[in-house]
């Protein structure tokens, strides 16, 4: 039931359509689920992407349109005429066209929605491209069904019959009053089981009513839509009058988007990319944290430096530098996963700094204790007595620092509304770096008597 | 209609607990939405937890008791009597009630399950325990509506009615054939604006039914609901029998948790930890990764060791090894990053390995040649040309090393069926560390002719 695409299958396809049989394709490939079609026109050269496309009924062509991806999509409209776009746009849902349009070139935008046959379409389509496309208004559909408070169950099928058609999936009816204000919502379950008398007023819920607003922020929607467990959510203006509504696929995405972007970040990533992102970009996206990385660099040979005299006494203390910087990195950016993602979660912010920070210092003087006396036991056998002491002493106050920044430096982004995950990767790993360069050629001047 | 928990509203509920003051409670707290209610109980102390519970309806109880952390659950449940566990267990989802038993103490399961009056409960939470917690088994719940090929639509309403007096949220309607074998399904939406002497069998879709197998991993499970954009999937079993479903929420807790793993496992947490875990637990989880640390710091120390007579010579060699170090870690976790962001989405089978490390070694190449410009002027400021030579030359060497292992290892591990993800982080940093050195120091005693 589900389709694997397989090296083979996409070799045979490849033969299909440079031969052009037409009956393969269509037995092979017209009936694949929407989604499993897209991934394989992701895949295809622009020419046999554009000719396999054309095979396909005018509904699965929407579909596949939707989920292909933004880059291939781009340069498949590219083999379109307007004409055309603008036919594909009337079998998308509102949203997905609305992000279409978005995506084309912006001096092909007026013209495309001038012809778009349906005026109720285009009208729609033009209305969502006001919304930023980062909030519950870029993000909602136009089509939902509502019912008015004032009819009775009778009615309402009749006229949610007529909805029905505009609406792909249906999983709340949504109640407003004589000034389309939401008020309330009603199970199609609830509906389908109601007496055709009963008035919506004694058959509809709100308790437990939960909407967003036009301008709030997608991720804040996700975290809603979530929290409540929330297949849709009804979208409100100001005013409190029903605009649109979020369904929990669109939230599935911004969460994947958000989990990625985060990973990105910790990972020294400062925008975010794809592998099929171009050379420049990516080289743009990674600058940012390389510089910091290579100022941090510099920074550490000034420090080492200042000890020039130092490690020209005892070249052996130069040995052991990247093991201190390398945990000093590791335990800062364990200890900033941790705070990051407990702020991401939002679930951090009733729970006190202090008893973090003396949390992740109780774990630190654990593991530093470990690692130091496993350290002093190995730098004994080829090293001297004083090395071994310098270099566990030293890694045990580095652990201890790195958890402490590691653990700090992300509330106190948060608290002044930066993201934390700036916190993880590079910044903590160079600031600790630094740190630990200084502490560790400090002590073994000291017990070197140097 | 959102709620907020401020930290006032949380003093004056804490006060109204202590002097028992019910009316507020109940008029302040109980009306709220159960997750909301959740997340307040999780932060309170666990008297005022107990306390503020018993004063909700049965209803709510079994809600907010889902929404729980586990361990402020657990410490909940103990205050409870078997007895009143079981009646507990009644309110709840299939799903929810046998992951709720999963967790209780292994001699208190038996006695809860056979305190449970409703016989079918009780049969339905043994019978999924029977499955792992990962599968799509452990996953799903019995309360799904089905109807029988050869019914017409009147008979459906009837039969349906039954059925949805257990089943809280309704999307699809699934088809079996007299064997109980999932043949289609069917959504409320047609059924409700079908004339009511239709068969199903004229009325219900077998195009596109994705279904999953109750032995399908939980990853597996949450990318087939994503890609097929799913709100619900029915689970068969081997003989192709229909015997639950799985929901869109439980999907996005899996990938949230699935990205909350990798997060950890890139900052080198090597097991799931949340900032609740206990301090053992916390330190258990990183020290994997810190050993591996240890470990390269004691080869890197080797290595420089074997460039003692180097160092002694020139000690401003010593001052750019955390440079070296630094960057070679930081080009290597970014290159890998992508690579395993992209095998995670599973979109990394078909395109080649060559043409991914052809474009990493172009960025790299780019990004090197800026950086080692960048650093060559910046050591004739305070260097000699020679050294600003050597640091220049070996970035850009090391940088280029680090992003060709950095997209091969995530790559090679996955052909091995090891999780790439095990690649970003520490693992990278220390072999790009080990590398980068004796790249590094080997430039540098040829150029300076040492």
């Amino acid at each position: 039931m589900r389709f694997e695409l397989t090296k083979e299958f996409f070799e045979t396809l490849q033969d299909a359509i440079s031969t052009e049989n037409v009956a393969w394709i269509n037995e092979n490939v017209c009936e694949l689920h929407e989604a499993d079609i897209a991934a394989i026109v992701d895949e295809l050269e622009d020419d046999e992407a554009s000719y396999l496309y054309r095979l396909l009924d005018e509904e699965s062509q929407s579909d596949v349109l939707v989920e292909l991806d933004e880059d291939v999509r781009e340069r498949l409209l590219k083999t379109f005429s307007t004409k055309e776009i603008a036919g594909q746009l009337e079998n998308l849902d509102s949203d997905d066209a609305a992000d279409l349009v978005a995506e084309l070139p912006p001096d092909q935008v007026e013209e495309v929605i001038g012809l778009i046959e349906d005026p109720e379409a285009a009208e729609e389509i033009v209305d969502l491209l006001n919304y930023a496309e980062d909030t519950a208004g870029g993000m909602m559909q136009k089509e939902f069904m509502k019912v008015h408070l004032e009819w009775p169950v009778k009615r309402c099928v009749v006229e949610l019959r007529k909805q029905a058609e505009e609406v792909e999936k249906v999983f709340t009816i949504y109640v407003v009053d004589d000034q389309e204000k939401l008020v309330g919502f009603l199970s199609l379950k609830r509906l389908l089981f109601a007496r055709p008398d009963t008035a919506i007023a004694d058959l509809y819920q709100n308790k437990n009513m939960i909407s967003v607003k036009t301008g709030d922020d997608d991720e804040d929607v996700a975290k809603t839509m979530d929290k409540y467990d929330l297949v849709s959510v009804p979208v409100v203006d100001l005013q409190g009058k029903l605009v649109g509504r979020i369904t929990i696929d669109d939230v599935v995405d911004v969460i994947k988007d958000e989990a990625d972007k985060d990973f990105q970040m910790a990972s020294g990533i400062s925008e975010k990319v794809e592998s099929s992102s171009s050379v420049f970009r990516m080289s743009r996206a990674r600058m940012p944290w390389l510089m910091i990385g290579l100022l941090g660099g510099i920074l550490g040979a000034q420090v080492i430096s200042g000890f020039e005299y130092g490690i020209s006494e005892v070249p052996a203390l130069a040995f052991f530098i990247p093991l201190i910087t390398a945990m000093g990195g590791n335990v800062g950016v364990q200890s900033s996963a941790i705070v990051v993602q407990s702020l991401a979660r939002g679930n951090a912010h009733l729970g006190s700094t202090m008893k973090k920070l003396k949390k992740e210092a109780l774990v630190a003087a654990l593991n530093g204790l470990m690692l130091s006396v496993t350290i002093y036991a190995i730098t004994l056998i080829f090293g001297t007595p004083i090395l071994g002491l310098v270099v566990s002493l030293s890694l045990f106050t580095v652990i201890m620092f790195a958890a402490i920044f590691g653990t700090l430096i992300p509330l106190v982004l948060d608290k002044y509304k930066i993201d934390p995950a700036l916190a993880t990767g590079p910044f903590i790993t160079t600031l600790n770096d630094v740190l630990g360069l200084f502490i560790y050629l400090t002590i073994g001047m000291l017990l070197f008597n140097i």
